[in-house]
């Protein structure tokens, strides 16, 4: 039921434990740290793994990124759609088939994108083997403008929402096609439909994990008209995921995948095409000519 | 006070609006947002601006983004120097001087790094460039380098600290350092001797935004020796940067400008050609055979 | 399953509109207070009210308070007791029973407890009733010797626990005969075997509302040797109630109700005598004697 | 600066430890409480004392407790300002003047309540010495009449306004005269003028602690021509109350204490008077036969 998504390269990072086989456990937060280090062992929250565990994922990593299918330039979409492909492989040697959401992806033919494609390990093995010469490089301008063919097409042929699990960057770059498509691009296309987010991010401190649905309307990311229909659920994602994911389940809705793959490249062409026709409209609502009149005005 | 800083794009393009002298007006989060979407009214939680401040923001950026010294492949550290060269004149024409972060941290050559080049509208407008066929181009890979190769400088000369405002992904970026030199790399240093962290995230979700310095200990990312004098303060960072400003002024503490900006391609030399002095011990700790060995055992 | 209840007076007093069967509705957080004020409409976050619900209410209560049953000194157990007994009453003739939890707990004798018997609106009702020179008169001490009376005898017959949905006054009032016991009453008991706490309250303000099992350790609140398995859920427990509730359920385990409510009268009195056998060790494990010695002490 | 006071007993009762020239000590929270138990040291987050600190509080309380001025009914302003007396001699005794506020209340005749007179270990203590015969008795309906005086007098001179510092029980009784006066006495009188709330509580869990003024607006709490006015501070008051504090010496200005200790009885006798001239009008906006009218009518 998942068109595409936008994570951070630690979620895929510590998925790929899973494709490998490697060992985590559960535990508890209340532990001594200067102790678990003294014993190689790694802990996010309650989660405990062994050094080794990191080792073994950097060591397949740097000899996955080392083949020759990932020396070029790419957006993430293909860089996480290549390594999907080699999870995949990898699954079904180990009998680890579906352990992994990054191999499922690739299976369904789900783009994967991350806003921040140097951060986490994934990132840092990159940039390793960029040190010894290896010709891997991530062009993040690809995914931004992948990500607005996708709005584009989708408000052109019907509506479009956005599922939010935590805040962040991720949640910045899954609602920004909007304004790349009006106000940088200058399309006339409204707001999403749809918007639901789960979050512990308050609105009062300002920041955008916690901003409603409302403010994004002042943004135009949603439309005013739908807006009454957003939801936000204050809560931990680990409570509220597995409840929709039931609940969902429960309805036995069946959607045909869109695997949107493969389309990115033509919708990508389109957008384009259908920029280049106007961009004398460059700003926007306002034309260059208009925008720098405002600026000279601003200081008269 | 400050070597470098890693910030997400979004505080530096709002940033740019002071430099540009357009106007921003603070008033209240209780608004019907719907009627500030038919104003032309953009809101940032208990800030307005009219859109057109966006649409000459952006017309300034597309303009200087569109000049010769940008059409390369560059890291941020880059990008934001000549963004901040070109706010500086902007500044010395409209009297604007000092209004501005990025143009005092290209007066003062503090690198400036972003963990998520395509997120903000400063990305939006290079991927919008890039659709009518300019060639600038960010590479995050040299960023995660040179900020490896800045803590490994650090660790040799000295000791090193970080000081978070905030979480997410730029908390990620600033403590990746550690783990790529010594897990990725194969290099024998400590974790950070300082840690400073003013936050709202709250440890118990479980992400990285509100982890304890305790638990960067475990990912050797912090001294287990000086994890004791780590400080995490649950505010507001809008109360706290004030006051912990006014404290420093009041110390009356004043230290040469490091001027890290121009070293940076040497000392990235330097960890390049560390590193392949020892590219055999790839992954850290372990070899390369040691790991792959474990990844059979770990079936076996 | 429930033995006993520590809640807030506004609960209870809420709770009496579904007995008297008058209408409440949800709706959203997100509306314009002072046309609510205008029109009489009530609102607590997203439930709306009527004035006429108040006023309907509290001119029961007012009726209901000035019957001769409540004309004397009591406790808030048998406050509540009499309170569900006349909402119970109502329910029949309304064909609103199993509506309130009030006069559920009058039918299975549960005894419910307020720590501030004067806030909320049935507190504001009984001290409008002694301006009139109506008798009914909270004495708090009753309930504190009363629970801890219940701690005693549980004690000795066999574990105890406590479930906690929240935090504020309750939570101490729930977990304080512990130390009554012990520090206060001079008993040789061990601290609560079972720990179960829902809130959204944060541990690092300090407050006692998020304050950890761990730290209940400290003041013998919570057996140490039990204390791991503690149960925090930091959650909004409107979520987590029902999923317990339904947990719960599924589990099919029934138990008889203890029907401590008529109990408590001999358990308090039990608790008296004992107390008297021993009343020369009044301040717990020193005798008088010796913390006089100590106050002295820490003067010298 | 202060009029009146509504706190918790726990703050009350740890406030004597400084009269009683006690040892606090302030640590770190991350320590192991099972140790802490064995070695009969108490901790309050980051805050530590020996079990002796309060059996010394405990002794001294008693037998304060026991004399026989405390022996009889009485609100909480009587019961604490006679403690404050009594702190106030151990403070002049030992040489801690000045170091509690009980005892400064005392001295410039500051009423203080508190919401949940058997919550907190002064609670604890008077309940035991009723165990033994005593008659010392706390009745909240004196509190909940005198804070209506208050507040009634308030608005027939002038205005009124609350510093709100945190949530709970102590939030709600600080606001409650207000729905007192008019609802639940039939006063036509306004909600308060000034408000101001320092809290970490968010509105989103629906609690009161975190709820708005605009929602306390719909309860005639606040005046809905000034909530504008309203300020709300989401921050640990531990930071705000200092800033505050010591912005407020800055300012220079010097109000006349109102001493209004000794003014509660007679305006408490005003308010019963002038209710007893329309107790008619009991249940507020509506005559009781129109309330009667209108439960009738919302069965029909």
């Amino acid at each position: 039921m998942i068109d595409y998504i936008v994570t951070t390269g630690a979620n895929l990072y510590h998925d790929l434990h899973h494709s490998l086989d490697l060992p985590l456990s559960q535990g508890t937060p209340f532990v001594n740290d200067n102790e678990l280090f003294e014993k190689d062992i790694i802990r996010i929250y309650d989660i405990f793994m062994e050094y080794e565990v990191l080792a073994a994922t950097d060591n397949w990593l740097m000899r996955t990124f080392s083949r020759p299918e990932f020396q070029k330039r790419m957006g993430t979409r293909e860089l996480h759609y290549l390594l999907g492909k080699f999870a995949d492989e990898v699954e079904k040697e180990r009998g680890t088939v579906g352990k992994s959401f990054i191999a499922e992806a690739y299976r369904y033919e789900v783009p994967i994108y991350t806003s921040s494609p140097g951060d986490s390990t994934l990132g840092l093995d990159i940039a390793a083997l960029n040190l010894v010469g290896k010709s891997i490089y991530i062009d993040s301008s690809i995914d931004v403008n992948e990500t607005a063919a996708l709005i584009l097409e989708a408000k052109q042929i019907g509506k479009s929402g956005v599922v939010v699990w935590g805040g962040g960057s991720p949640k910045n770059f899954i609602l920004q096609p909007e304004p790349a498509l009006q106000e940088v691009l200058g399309f006339d296309i409204k707001g999403h439909d749809y918007f639901v987010q789960v979050t512990d991010a308050r609105p009062d401190t300002g920041g955008l994990s916690g901003a409603t649905p409302n403010e994004a309307v002042s943004w135009a990311k949603i439309d005013p008209d739908t807006v009454n229909q957003s939801v936000v659920c204050y809560s931990d994602t680990t409570i509220v995921m597995p409840l929709l994911t039931a609940y969902l389940e429960s309805c036995k809705i069946r959607r045909k995948p869109k695997r949107l793959y493969k389309k990115l490249p033509k919708l990508t062409d389109k957008l384009r095409e259908k920029f280049l026709q106007q961009k004398d409209l460059i700003l926007g609502k306002r034309s260059v000519a208009d925008t720098i009149q405002f600026l000279k005005g601003s200081k008269g």
